[in-house]
């Protein structure tokens, strides 16, 4: 069976948290690996009403320093502590992130039984900034009003699917069965080296989930990074009517993520960020489907796959 | 009629917030004055789920820097900001907190459109931190792991009771009905000082609200301050079978708390700040009632009046 990659909406509104949504969180879950991308205020206890595991999530990305996509890190940490976790947590953010987490940590008194680890994004250009044997995350920047990336999350493979006749005619040990997926070469006393690909089929292609919040629409820097992933998460603060309040405030329209999504050919667009004007998403998800009809609304509480 | 002065609890918990509970944090409104006691993580969101004036919001009041009385507090200052507050905000809390709100505030690289006025606690003695024409806030040292103080609540008066054909036979201009309300003689050219025991009659005791948390049981120090309030709200982290993890972490009992009602004669108690381990509060409030049985549980989103 594929292994799973999939994300938890936690929060759906721009700015401001409304009566019916929370600021931005997104839960990763790719096979034995759980992060968060942004934690906007309640994300914490979010987390809990959804019955996902806190504990779990080993890296925390923060896109850029606007409370309404961080202001929810403080009382993860401290509930993190609080729970009794000891295993290290990473978190990767802009630069000052750092010292802002010191303070809170410091003013209350407290000693975290776990390490912080942290990792600086920085806005010249594309950086991998978390790798993993499983997956690998590409900070990419985005024009906001502060410093702003989105993030790449990226399968590691090649996921091969083993050929077991051949591995049988070969005699490969069977304790090798899992080298071989990962792509080795089979080394033969007897035989000499056996080439992965005289034992293996082609296996999936590796997936990828795109966040792309908070950013002004920029087709000609988006869509060549974008290129066919699997699901794109772009930020549709506004409808279409308002494309001027988008520019002026380095926002997009759901109009422009669904071009973004058109002309980078990405199998799922998921629109989101809404602002608070909008209590029902469905203009947004009709304005965005008219250009792009792979189109999805993020639902707080919802999950979506990533790939087929 | 009375004016009003009542509390809306916008959170129960204590330390982590749950699937069912929200951390700390009371909406008080005391006829024309909106205040906020503590701003636990959501406070916001929970505002506007429960239909209460955000803006309105003149005076918050933080106990200590435990990130479950405040970390609601940067999200509440930048929405209010981008809800077009221009009115002036007094924050009241340690001296900390004063700085952890700028650099938060500095990061986001926003200006805010009004002015935070800040008001430092400390924790050697009683103090009147806050007096307006309606109201005066008093805090109270508390003992727990860091400097933290709770709030006494004060209705200012005297609210006399017009003694109208009094003041008809002493011919008293009508226009001077509110002074005399307040206590004013009526000075009167024919007559002479006509004192106001003359036109009025004893009016409405002033009513006080009292907020203790977060607290170890200290009735020594906390029934003479506490003598004859109308509201108390005194935390009940625990049951009383925990009374050591209370004493520990400098937390009370259920059955504390309403020893200290009981010894100081409150009208009513409130009690809440409850451990996630007790999804319901039920047994809580029972033990609290064995002691004091004028005992209410603190519910989210339910208003309770203070005096009758």
């Amino acid at each position: 069976m594929r292994k799973a990659f999939e994300v938890t909406v936690l929060g759906t509104s721009s700015a401001t948290p409304t009566k019916y949504r929370h600021p931005s969180a997104h839960y990763v879950r790719l096979e034995g690996s759980y992060m968060l991308l942004d934690c906007g205020e309640g994300a914490q206890r979010q987390l809990s009403r959804y019955g996902l595991r806190v504990l779990k999530i080993s890296h925390v990305f923060i896109t850029h320093l606007h409370g309404d996509h961080y202001f929810g890190l403080p009382g993860l940490i401290t509930s993190m502590a609080l729970y009794g976790r000891t295993e290290p947590l990473v978190i990767v953010g802009p630069p000052a992130l750092e010292s802002i987490l010191q303070v809170l940590i410091a003013e209350s008194d407290s000693v975290l039984p776990y390490d912080l680890q942290y990792i600086q994004t920085q806005t010249e250009s594309m950086e991998t900034v978390v790798e993993t044997e499983q997956f690998k995350v590409i900070s990419v920047p985005l024009k906001h009003r502060v410093s702003c990336t989105g993030f790449l999350v990226q399968e590691k493979g090649p996921e091969l699917k083993l050929n077991v006749d051949a591995c049988v005619q070969y005699k490969v040990p069977v304790e090798q069965y899992e080298a071989i997926k990962m792509g080795a070469d089979y080394h033969s006393q007897s035989q000499g080296v056996i080439a992965n690909s005289l034992l293996t089929t082609p296996g999936y292609k590796n997936r990828t989930y795109a966040y792309i919040t908070d950013t002004l629409y920029d087709p000609e820097y988006l869509v060549p990074i974008l290129k066919g992933v699997d699901l794109l998460y772009h930020e549709a603060t506004f409808l279409h009517d308002r494309a001027d309040r988008a520019a002026e405030t380095f926002h997009s329209t759901a109009l422009q993520a669904a071009q973004i999504a058109q002309a980078a050919n990405v199998k799922i667009l998921m629109i989101g960020h809404f602002s608070a004007r909008y209590n029902d998403a469905q203009p947004l998800l009709d304005e965005a489907q008219s250009v792009f009809v792979n189109t999805v609304e993020a639902v707080e509480g919802q999950t979506y796959a990533v790939g087929e």
